[in-house]
């Protein structure tokens, strides 16, 4: 069933002071909203969005074919995230291309797009600027805070920075950081732009050009690591590209024997994904938005003891990891489940046997539909 | 202990046919060779190498300090490989950088380097072309046939290609072919050398240039699949790259905020070995050793069924992999076994217990250097 998705957008005047020690003043939020918010304001659910998604979580925009949210199988009327029963909201996190305040905006102190002029952003700086766009809706507790990756972060730092406004948080394929290896394709994803001549220290856009080598490279390292290689042999496997075509001349299946056209299908689907992406994704945003991964590290503070950090934590929690996900695996979520147990808190966790590696979040699953759905139905 | 190695070249004038349909005229190959040839010339050792190696697997150059072959833990008087006992060979593969005819050298027909006419080269032409090499220097039959990773690739296509004149395969840390995500990682380093506007469709040596960027970003792609997640974490983990300065008035291990420069110790590791990569190594040769990796595939011409494409074989095998290699997994070795027994071939198996990831097949280890000098111990 289709229903319909508008974006709000909202300004905010006071400077939001980073943890850089930066400020960013007069900034905007682009947000969606779905479901109706209800007279004691006690039914509000904020999705925390990931990587390169935006607030358009779910609904379609009026008029506009498949313009579906990226998570229109999870949140609807009826569906697991039920907004016949909750108020629904998204908002586009700082530095993106989406609409918020990002690199692309003009930066008032020199008229100009901000370019790599933009403050680094963190988790602790959306969820600070979630916040407030949250108490401007008049909302002083969230019944549930979620999101998948690093929305999962996000669901984390509210957690820590506002225990006595989130009541339950559901984190879904994420980790309490990133690892030296997740660390290690960022920074090679980060290179191939940085290093890319079209990018022009991040001013590129003065320039008429985008970098779109960088990006290319960026999102196929990216769709590398969002499947596992189970999935990536059953799709791919070794299948050359003109067999899809099933030309008859062709089907002998001899090798092209060249090194830069295309052969196998695997590079076909790598080439075509990072072509897209090129097309409609900001490059400052992406070196702003693997750094809010990399810096993300609530147990730093403590010498590393994610149980001394949680222990502000008052929220309940639901916990899902996917067997087959080697971007955020299992065992980083369990080790969110023994720092929420060493704090005695509520929490369930759920490692789901499925084959899709990270991605995984984002595809429909009966297992994983059920568990969110029943975690809904008795949410409180 | 010390030894000296000298490098030799060998002209063959007689053209080689290659699996592309290609022929190569008047090619050199560099090679080495350590030990002595016996009088009945049955004990010849020849180690094929793997993607940025050379034919200089051992031994030190007379009055050239730090240049130890990369093998030279392995193989020398005394060592696992003996080579007071053997005479070991190493040469260097067609369309390589370090000495062979490769894209650099002069290309007859048009006086100008071959760059992207560089025919494109699989591991059976390599083996072909080592073949005539071994013919040349009288051996008529090798004791032994020994690589890693792409060289125990080479290792497997010798004892298909030519069963009568391997007595033993010794293949480490390889497989039957490359997997998707194998594929994937190499297509991406391609791409990223490709797109470099420095790389001028292949033909850069005229232009005085190298495509710099690219081979940075291939090299830092490969040093992530080389090592395993553990090693990363307890190499690196999420150690600040200044806190490696020990200086005091960084001590509280605060983030820089910054997208561009470094801020993780694991940033540092990876932007040096590319830098390094990028001065020596040649980026045509990078695309052409990929693709021989990508292309490798002995069971294609039956369907994918190893088994029969094993029932030419002859040697005896002794096959390592190692429990962390996430590049070629111990499962990958597992198919290789399987399809010898199949075939009721004589073969040791060993799956070692080590944490360095595909690495491994490098690094010092007793109970890896045991199991070759055992294994070279019993030869025959």
């Amino acid at each position: 069933m289709n229903f319909f998705a508008k974006t709000q957008k909202m300004t905010f005047d006071a400077p939001l002071s980073m943890q850089s020690g930066a400020f960013l003043q007069n900034y905007e939020l682009a947000y969606e909203t779905y479901g109706e918010l209800n007279e004691d304001r006690s039914n509000a659910v904020l999705i925390c969005h990931a990587l390169n998604a935006s607030h358009h979580v779910s609904g379609v925009y009026e008029e506009q074919e498949n313009s579906e949210g990226w998570w229109f199988n999870m949140i609807g009327p009826g569906k697991s995230v039920d907004t016949n029963r909750f108020f629904v909201i998204c908002i586009n996190n700082l530095g993106s291309c989406f609409g918020s305040t990002g690199p692309m905006s003009i930066n008032p102190e020199t008229q100009e797009a901000y370019g790599s002029a933009f403050p680094v952003v963190t988790v602790e700086d959306w969820v600070q600027s979630q916040e407030r766009l949250i108490d401007r809706l008049g909302i002083k507790t969230l019944l549930a805070v979620m999101g998948g990756s690093l929305g999962g972060m996000q669901v984390l730092s509210w957690t820590l920075q506002y225990p006595d406004k989130v009541k339950n948080a559901i984190v879904i394929a994420s980790a309490p950081n990133l690892n030296a290896e997740n660390i290690a394709f960022n920074e090679v994803a980060r290179r191939a732009i940085v290093t890319d001549p079209d990018f022009h220290e991040g001013n590129y856009y003065k320039y008429g050009v985008v970098p779109k080598r960088g990006l290319r490279i960026a999102r196929m390292i990216g769709h590398i690591t969002y499947l596992s290689d189970d999935v990536m042999n059953s799709k791919f496997g070794r299948t050359l590209r003109r067999s899809i075509k099933k030309e008859t001349e062709l089907k002998d299946q001899n090798y092209l024997f060249t090194t830069q056209n295309i052969e196998f299908e695997i590079e076909s689907y790598l080439r075509y994904q990072g072509d897209k992406f090129s097309e409609y994704f900001d490059a400052n945003t992406y070196l702003l938005i693997t750094r809010a991964l990399d810096y993300f590290d609530p147990a730093k503070k403590y010498n590393g003891n994610l149980s001394l950090a949680f222990n502000a934590i008052k929220a309940k929690f639901l916990i899902i990891s996917f067997t087959t996900d080697w971007r955020f695996s299992p065992n980083r979520s369990e080790e969110l489940v023994k720092a929420l147990l060493d704090n005695e808190r509520q929490v369930s966790y759920l490692n789901i046997n499925a084959p899709n590696g990270h991605d995984a979040f984002l595809l429909d699953d009966s297992r994983y539909m059920s568990a969110i759905k029943n975690y809904f139905s008795n949410i409180n």
